[in-house]
């Protein structure tokens, strides 16, 4: 059996419905049934409840239905020694692509201005400087998701650099990897898009100290997650004319809370978190195919690395 | 002699710089210089005064400042015997490929949604249905500009369709031409970008009749010029639920009234003019080589042809 536990009923309905058709072998229940605890052997997630996992005997996978996996292991009791899987499938790398794609013009297209002066009905000619074939984008976090971005911002005109842990091979993105070649990174890009995973090492790291080296004018856009920015830092190098603007998604905690600066700030877009949800009907259909391989014995991709956390 | 003649002392007087060092063998004066008439061989403007070109005796060429002529040709009194050349160069294409990428992914990713919710400080998730990959963007005026959106926009995972008078061939782009052709054209564009120029046969084409053809939820960008489009049909459009959004950048007349409805529409995003708005750094090297080949006898490009009227 396979239970979908996340917030919403009819999510988890449409999730069952799909799956009831793409693994037809397999038992399918939305959380909300009451179901013998036994019985269960995967679970498909989003921000489960602490300790539900645990309470599962015969369970044998984790599956996220999202990218990131932060929001299940961040419960203590999570069964750190099943395979845990983070969401795939193409429509994911789509949608961040056209969102990353997006907030970059917005930025360079001075959208957050424009989009002002209509609140005011206000017609103020401003002109952007540059083109994008001025300017460099530094993907920081170069995994799935960054190197699918990359060809659709090298079609727009921008050069590309990327940034992870491991040295990486992606068309059209210069890398550069590991604590040593970070500055270097930095200090290249004129847009900084974070697509990092959330964990202990990255934290905060979009800080004062970061901001600093980025070029004068840069701009930031944070589609990771909230704990990856320091809030007071960015809104302080954006009062400073330091940076030009950002694009955020993503909070800590979410909703962002009415009383943020982040709302009326001139130079901030926000959005709520919606950088990348395909379709349930795309990620059913990864979910399935997991199923497939796990079930055969087969390895599966998109597995969690305790050692790495992410 | 050519002289520079634009709204905006300080701009003419860049014009100036960037010419004299491109063209040291001319002399190059700003509209607000008083010349004699008789001296002023090539005219380089936006806006001209009434009258202004027809009171040189010995003009021998006329350069648009910008990508569209009529804002010369409305001059009752425009000497249409002489060659008038539009604005071309590399950096305007570039720029248009921007806008019209933006405006799409802007109605795509819902920005005018979000924008609208953050001016209230309100989260609240909204996720788009589909992806670019589902939607098909027509390019109504498959011209200079247009045929160099198309790249970006296919690199964005669009379908692209394109509509001239005559039969195209642009890499990416199934070619439509005139009137017979008209409706399949509008049939398939899920977004609807208009690039024409403005003429007698193109006012008022974006009409009630075009857009009860679009598809159901379509969007509509205008970066043509304002007499393009119907607003009240517009907004009807929208308001009945037919079409998603629009992206408007021109006007009848500019600035945009305070008054007008689009301002304060939930599903209209403005900009001021800025769609595409080149450095006079390129558009200089542009002007520098018309007036090469102009003075050497060999045919200049971007050339107004009265028969069809742009
Ligand atoms: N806002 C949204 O709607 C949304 C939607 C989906 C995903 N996301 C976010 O996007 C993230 C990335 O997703 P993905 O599928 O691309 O993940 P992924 O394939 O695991 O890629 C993560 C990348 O980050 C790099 N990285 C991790 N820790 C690092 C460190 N300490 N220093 C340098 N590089 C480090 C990795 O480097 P190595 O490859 O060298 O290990 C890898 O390139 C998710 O974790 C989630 O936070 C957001
Ligand atoms: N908003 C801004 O900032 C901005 C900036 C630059 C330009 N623009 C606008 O963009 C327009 C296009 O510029 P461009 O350089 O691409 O001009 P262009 O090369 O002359 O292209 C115009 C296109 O429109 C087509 N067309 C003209 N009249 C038509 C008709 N009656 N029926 C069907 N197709 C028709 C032409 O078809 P054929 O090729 O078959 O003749 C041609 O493909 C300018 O005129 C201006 O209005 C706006």
């Amino acid at each position: 059996m396979l239970v979908v536990k996340a917030p919403g009923t009819r999510y988890m309905k449409q999730w069952c419905d799909h799956l009831s058709h793409l693994v037809p072998g397999l038992e399918i229940r939305p959380g909300t049934d009451e179901v013998p605890p036994e019985k269960v052997r995967y679970a498909l997630t989003w921000e489960p409840p602490s300790g539900w996992l645990a309470s599962l005997p015969n369970l044998e996978m984790v599956v996220s239905i999202g990218a990131g996996v932060d929001h299940i292991t961040r419960d203590p009791q999570w069964p750190r020694h099943l395979p845990l899987v983070r969401m795939g499938g193409a429509e994911i790398g789509q949608r961040m692509g056209e969102y990353v794609a997006w907030a970059c013009l917005h930025l360079l297209r001075l959208g957050r201005t424009y989009a002002v002066q209509q609140a005011e009905a206000r017609w103020n000619y401003v002109n952007p400087e540059f083109t994008a074939e001025d300017l460099t984008v530094g993907i920081m976090g170069m995994g799935t998701l960054g190197a699918q971005v990359v060809p659709m911002l090298g079609g727009l005109g921008y050069s590309v650099v990327g940034w992870s842990r491991s040295r990486k091979n992606v068309a059209g993105a210069e890398s550069f990897a590991g604590p040593e070649e970070f500055d270097a990174f930095i200090r290249r890009s004129n847009v900084l898009v974070c697509l990092l995973p959330s964990t202990p090492e990255t934290t905060g790291i979009i800080n004062a100290e970061l901001l600093a080296k980025l070029p004068e004018g840069a701009a930031v856009v944070n589609a990771g997650r909230g704990p990856h920015l320091v809030v007071p830092d960015l809104v302080a190098a954006l009062d400073s004319g330091h940076l030009s603007g950002a694009v955020l998604d993503v909070f800590e905690p979410e909703p962002l809370a009415a009383d943020s600066p982040l709302w009326a700030h001139p130079k901030v877009t926000v959005t709520p978190h919606v950088a990348s949800v395909a379709r349930v009907k795309d990620r059913a259909r990864f979910v399935a195919d997991v199923i497939t391989e796990f079930e055969a014995g087969r390895p599966v991709p998109n597995l969690y690395d305790p050692a790495r956390g992410y």
